[in-house]
């Protein structure tokens, strides 16, 4: 990366009033996944608080009757199919509660099932045998992965046994002149990019989750993240897919080919179902190398047109090196701060903030297409302050700034998290459209009789992909009633998607009408009904 | 681009003998349209030849008695419907043989159909009516863009009815932030790209039949091209598509979203399904910022091998700015040669030929990493051989010895045309295979009483996409059998696909068992009887 003088000639050079570029010490080196990990252990009064069962939350969601019940004969057969202690908990023949509450509920605390049985297949041939075996006794599943995901995708909501894909890890093969990585669907998505680090090749997606979540579970919501600005969707990047269908047909899709027309691309169906239609056991996917340059900028500026231009210069400027172009706003760096004790990167506050990422082969190209696109964007007065990390440890720090908001507001109560696509010049109006409805409602406040503690606004710049989130100090029907569905309107509107990297699980599936038509609504079901027509692939969800 | 200086001193600095880098003075340009557009009038004897009815050359493909026959109400019934004078080409109630024939046949004169109605529907809503109708009286149809196929997937093989999109051409929208143009199907490829150049941009895909091609043909085969190697497959960068089902519904999912998690991702079943579920009618595609600077190097190499080894480095080192890597054996560059008169690039012969395209938004860094990578290869031996293009003429110049290759054969008579993927270390070794085989056998020579003319191979390095053409004076059965089922065989042997990018047609169609598993094959059907019941859509092609 760039030291100091670098950044002060090419400033010198553009002969602009010098912006105050700030060179901080080195800071202190927390490891991103540790921090997701510790989503799941919150150790404040909120983790104590005991999580409300979503069929209590969603009292017009009734368990199909269709459905059958788990009985001691079926446990013995899933016992003895699955071999290894570990891989049944049970909780119908014995009590197993504490056991299998990690399974049940999510880690926001929001979403919480009453299953009894959770099954841990070995193998894609396992997978196969029980779904087949659910399937003739009409036992619904949920399938799960690292349990990650934001709208209680891959928690049960009754008795629903959870499939869960952990003992399903092994990377099965990597080609380094194709860059094709083959893998088990239970692989974390982190130990993958650490295999492939070693063979100088990246894992195009990554997430803030990346320490625990699935890369079948990532494939099965079509995760976004950080870089898809840069390596494109999963609908690209996946070559193949090895899936089981609910009556135990294995879909052999597993090509590591860059070009195979031969027929419909069936495996795309599988990417972003939710596992509604069949459950993801392997992943072919073409990674790119590993860039050998990477660095991160980190802006204040005084507008969201302000944001905007610096989005379209950074687009235009640093092109094929652009990694990442994350938005955050004051409030929610506010809020990493109080969670992290940390001072701020910046000496003054500002009311919105972005995060750059370059990643490149050539260092010396990347930072003086860095230089240039700084000058310009400090020198025309569209960034208000910024600084540069001179190192590996500031380099995470400043990426902490924007992956902690997760956390810091998961530290605070509950969060109404919106995941919406809306065209970039209407971005941020959605948050200070969603916070002036809620003040006027009387509902935010900093006192704790206030059920609303703050309306924060961040995300993928790049992608139009705006993340609000609405802290409340306990989840608070009138609250969400105020949200829902003026904000599925509002981005109705403006033909935005209610959805655009988390999925629809149980928390948007009610409202898919206000980015689907009613042609496409039907379809989908018209394909849920062909693949699973018994129903029993993680119902009550998505579709 | 580069001028001589930059080179040689990039070269003194490596310390190496230095290798024979060409600068030639600038060559006549000839636009590669102007040479595509050319296939379907070429002028030499072979043109002259009738084509064989498609129906003659696949005896066992039979008309299904279930099919409607056109009558003179129906095509009362569209004329009033369409309107235009120009929008039906009526061979069923009076003499249209002439006017009919360029929609019959292919431009390879390898396909041909018995059609005696064309209709060219002007919107989205007059297909609709036109499939419902046809649905309803069992018409069978087959959707037809620029026509430039390599598969006869857009011509018909008995009387079904041609749906061309070539009036439906209009570029919808595009948001120069966002980089997504929305266009109807018929808009031709260069069109859109030109219209694009105009904005800054570049549309996503590539490839020889620019000038012809509709951008709704290019979704529905998912074509593949010269440049996916840099910006990825259609399934990823086609956000948003519009296209009538058989039975007249319109799937409208023509979103602008980068990203749109709300359910099942319907739109990928239209792309390379070659028009037997759905008409694509409208596109909604990302397109990246058109690069500021491009480059073109052309190198002769010694051995596959080195190939190989060039296209590692090439990946390494040119990286984020690498936008091709094609590969062209000796042969082919020789038929250039023939059919163009041109005078070859490089001074001696070679057994292999490399062109390697950078695009970027720097010149001077680009040419940099050019320059480190010509040190690199040529300094070890790799590159025996090597020119860069210095100009705009210079550089359309050697993109015509890769692009007029499918030129150059169709002058020559008939050829037979496998597009295939095949691990790296393999793709050369098929078409050194296939000559010794044809060889063997006694097909191959210079005299006319030969039936084989050349075995050549080219093709997408940089995709692992090789296209093994085998140019022969007739098309000839006992050529055809000698390839097929041999060159599937081979393929799938080593987990191959058997259609890159050019899908499946009727060429490949009984071939679909070597690339695609039994229940792969199943799940298809079933997806085609899902959608088209009456089978009335693009019928003998692809499943």
């Amino acid at each position: 990366m760039s030291n100091a003088r670098n950044l002060s000639a090419a400033l010198r050079r553009a002969r602009v009033p010098r912006p105050r570029i700030h060179l901080r010490p080195a800071l202190p080196y927390t490891p991103l996944t540790t921090a997701v990990r510790s989503f799941s252990v919150s150790s404040t009064v909120w983790a104590d608080k005991q999580i409300k069962y979503t069929s209590d939350a969603y009292p017009n969601v009734k368990r199909d009757p269709n459905f059958g019940e788990l009985t001691a004969k079926d446990v013995a057969y899933f016992k003895e199919l699955l071999g290894s202690e570990s891989a049944v908990i049970d909780g119908v023949t014995a009590d197993a509660t504490d056991d299998i509450e990690p399974f049940n509920s999510d880690w926001m605390r929001k979403y919480r099932g009453h299953t009894k049985l959770v099954l841990k297949p070995g193998s894609t041939e396992e997978v196969s045998k029980v779904l087949k075996y659910c399937n003739e006794k009409k036992l619904a599943v949920v399938p799960q992965g690292g349990n990650t995901g934001l709208v209680g995708g891959s928690v049960p909501v009754f008795d629903e046994i959870v499939i869960n894909t952990s003992r399903m890890n092994k990377i099965r093969s990597f080609d380094t002149a194709s860059g094709v990585l083959v893998a088990d669907a239970g692989v974390i998505l982190e130990v993958a990019d650490q295999y492939l680090a070693k063979r100088d090749h990246l894992f195009p997606l990554d997430l803030g989750a990346k320490g625990s979540c699935h890369i079948g579970g990532n494939v099965s919501t079509n995760a976004g993240g950080l870089r898809l600005l840069r390596y494109g969707s999963l609908h690209g990047t996946v070559l193949g897919l090895e899936a089981v269908l609910p009556d135990g047909t294995i879909v052999n899709s597993l090509s590591t080919l860059r070009k195979n027309n031969t027929g419909y691309d069936l495996k795309q169906l599988f990417i972003g179902s939710e596992g509604t239609i069949g459950l993801v056991t392997a992943v072919s996917i073409i990674c790119p190398p590993r860039p050998k340059a990477v660095n991160v900028a980190y802006f204040g500026l005084e507008s969201f047109e302000q944001v905007q231009q610096a989005y379209l210069q950074a687009k235009g400027q640093l092109s094929e090196i652009l990694s990442a172009f994350e938005l955050m706003d004051g409030r929610s760096q506010g809020l990493v701060k109080e969670s992290t004790g940390n001072k701020y990167p910046l000496e003054g506050e500002y009311p919105f903030y972005c995060l750059i990422e370059t990643s490149g082969s050539n260092a010396e190209h990347d930072m003086a297409k860095l230089e240039t696109f700084l000058e310009n964007v400090m020198g025309e007065g569209i960034v208000a302050d910024g600084v540069l990390a001179q190192d590996e440890t500031q380099f995470q720090a400043l990426w902490r700034w924007r992956e902690g908001i997760t956390e810091a507001l998961s530290h605070l109560g509950g969060t109404y998290k919106y995941d919406v696509s809306i065209p970039l010049s209407d971005l941020y109006l959605l948050v200070e459209d969603c916070k002036a409805r809620l003040t006027e409602m009387g509902f935010v406040g900093d006192d704790e009789s206030f059920p609303v503690r703050a309306v924060v606004g961040y995300g993928h710049m790049g992608d139009s992909n705006l993340h609000l989130n609405v802290s409340v100090r306990q989840y608070n029907k009138e609250v969400e009633k105020a949200i829902e569905p003026w904000v599925y309107e509002w981005i109705q509107k403006r033909q935005g998607s209610i959805s655009a990297e988390h999925g629809l699980g149980i928390a948007k599936r009610d409202f898919i009408g206000y980015s689907q038509n009613d042609t496409m609504v039907k379809l989908m079901k018209q394909l849920k009904g062909l693949y699973d027509p018994n129903g029993i692939m993680n119902p009550y969800k998505c579709i």
